[in-house]
């Protein structure tokens, strides 16, 4: 008999809707994926008797379900803690108050898939919770698995690789990356080599957000994005961080723009302050050097600040030099990966490779699970 | 309780004995490895109650072992079959007899991790045969799973994500590599950027056996093993590959030594055929370019050679042209990763990182069959 799954999904936007897209056309599988939730934050589609929802009309049931519909954290749990069927959580949000259930969910063996950062880079405590929780650590068959291949890099092998490394035995010297979609684009604009006539770094800022990349780049331009995700590869190498804020994280807004309040404004402003980046890029290019923006694990022996976010330069011969457009890139140097690091790189960023890995994870998952 | 799987492990040289090494390492396993075969060539250790051999000293007692202990693969498939519990074959060798019989193994519930290319890439009706008789294929829990990252570029990303790739409805528009180990170190020695002063071919040739990355450089230079390799992606990617020669390979090796017997005879006449390869190097040196030996399969429209091996030539600024020492590099275009492709690089050779990909392929095994 064919084996099967339930799935919940939570997040509705972009993301989930290309999950929900990419599992409708799912290939050769042998599992079935029985979609028993679609949730957004103002409504849901829920399946009282855990039957399969309609795919083909779910956004426009969606749009037609009653506002009283939607589940709190609390609901939505012990909603799938009585799933018949071993079940998935999708939680396509951002969202904390949903991470902070995680622990709960996978004690009653709810596994969860998932590109929510904030459950795996708020404080140490709720990392702990959620593995402790998990089958993932305990082995133990009746607890739910948890995957999140998606939080760096998106669909990139970066999670899968890092945790493939550490389980046999390797061990890790230093992750370098660059992992924030919005923050490759404007260095590897602004910073080229070569180039005689530079940009400004604010006319590249502007860019970015004219092209999509962020619709309000001090998201971007504060750090916070990358240290939560360097934050992540840490802890997941081995260090016990306590938050994405406990160690040096270099915000590129500068300090007399941080109380403005309307994005506007903000880059209105921004222009003032390019001498400062000019500088930097010139330095930098005197050197035959590139500037990039990374987030770095140091396990080498003598490094200070073993978690760093920041600035950096880098030889024109460098793979972090020759980087195109909003491209991803992580650098693995391990003590197996000796002389040269195991790299991986592509779009780390954008709704259909975010829901690439988390559909990879969900599938992964089933196989372990499916019934 | 604590899960358990038994875990039978033929060929013990320089893989073999990595692996063992790693999985005596083995950290945060909530699963315990119980290894009950550990076979080379002419000698067994086999532990007839599937009872756990003693790891610590496996080297000395192999080494003791009587030459009547070799089982032959259907007395080890008759071994393995009666498994009291869940049962991993470790196939470090490159033995095309005992890949024939991984489709019987599959069927009776024997999983499979290898480096094992042959199984892999001989004919199309092996290939089929084992993954028809697997559980990846059919789901069906009674049969074995089959894993094979090693089988391209060691114990890099690469099978796992052309999997989740085609899995989760990504489509392929082309694959190009280079992983060979051997040819990647010529290829990066012999042509490199805005060098004046070229090495010989012959010479960068006799250095790659020097410097042991091949005993004997033929073995590389005929261009099979890379063949081998793009059957197994090919394969992966939807195409009906029949072999690993029925595509365009360019040798390396000139026609008048292909009959050459001894290795130091060929490489004694090897600089005789010097000039045709500087010819090549100066042509797209010339043109701003270096030599690279990849191996490609194109999915595009109207491309007549779907799958190809042998010498290209590559930008400056293309990632294939700064790529060091003997790694291995493969670049998957597809429809989401349109612009730029994802790209995993590093270390594609050598015991321990082919170990490595190996022993991650035997949790991922373990983790959906043990009881």
């Amino acid at each position: 008999m064919a084996r099967a799954v339930n799935v919940a999904i939570v997040g509705a936007g972009l993301v989930g809707s290309a999950f929900i897209n990419s599992l409708q056309s799912l290939r050769l599988s042998s599992i079935t994926y029985n979609v028993i939730l679609i949730a957004r934050s103002s409504k849901a589609l829920v399946s009282k008797q855990y039957t399969p929802l309609p795919l083909q009309t779910w956004s426009s049931d969606l749009a037609a379900a009653s506002s009283s519909s939607v589940l709190s954290p609390g609901d939505l749990a012990a909603y799938l803690e009585k799933s018949p069927i071993p079940v998935i959580l999708v939680d396509n949000t951002s969202n904390e108050s949903l991470a902070r259930v995680y622990p709960r969910l996978l004690q009653q063996g709810v596994s969860i898939a998932t590109p929510n950062k904030k459950a795996f880079s708020s404080e140490y405590g709720l990392w702990t919770a959620i593995f402790e929780a998990s089958a993932n650590l305990t082995g133990a068959e009746k607890r739910g698995l948890v995957y999140h291949e998606s939080t760096v890099g998106a669909g990139l092998p970066v999670i899968s690789t890092l945790k493939d490394l550490v389980a046999t035995g390797d061990e890790i010297v230093k992750i370098e990356g660059i992992v924030s979609g919005t923050l490759s684009y404007i260095f590897n604009e602004f910073s080229t080599i070569g180039e005689e006539e530079a940009l400004k770094f604010s006319d590249v800022v502007l860019k970015a957000k004219e092209l999509g990349y962020t619709p309000d780049p001090r998201e971007d331009l504060n750090g916070l994005d990358v240290a939560r995700k360097l934050t992540i590869l840490a802890r997941l190498s081995g260090l016990q961080v306590q938050s994405a804020t406990s160690f040096p994280v270099q915000s590129l807004i500068p300090t007399a723009l941080e109380s403005v309040e309307e994005v506007s404004d903000f880059l209105a402003k921004l222009p003032e302050y390019d001498a400062e980046t000019e500088k930097l890029r010139r330095d930098a290019a005197a050197e035959g050097k590139v500037l990039r923006f990374v987030g770095k694990v140091d396990l080498s022996d003598g490094v200070s600040d073993r978690v760093k976010v920041g600035i950096e330069k880098y030889d024109a011969s460098h793979p972090f030099a020759s980087l195109k457009g909003s491209d991803n890139v992580i650098a693995f140097h391990t003590k197996r990966y000796g002389k040269n690091p195991l790299i991986v790189q592509g779009a780390g960023a954008g709704a259909e490779v975010t829901a690439m890995g988390v559909l990879a994870d969900v599938i992964k998952i089933a196989e372990r699970i499916a019934t």
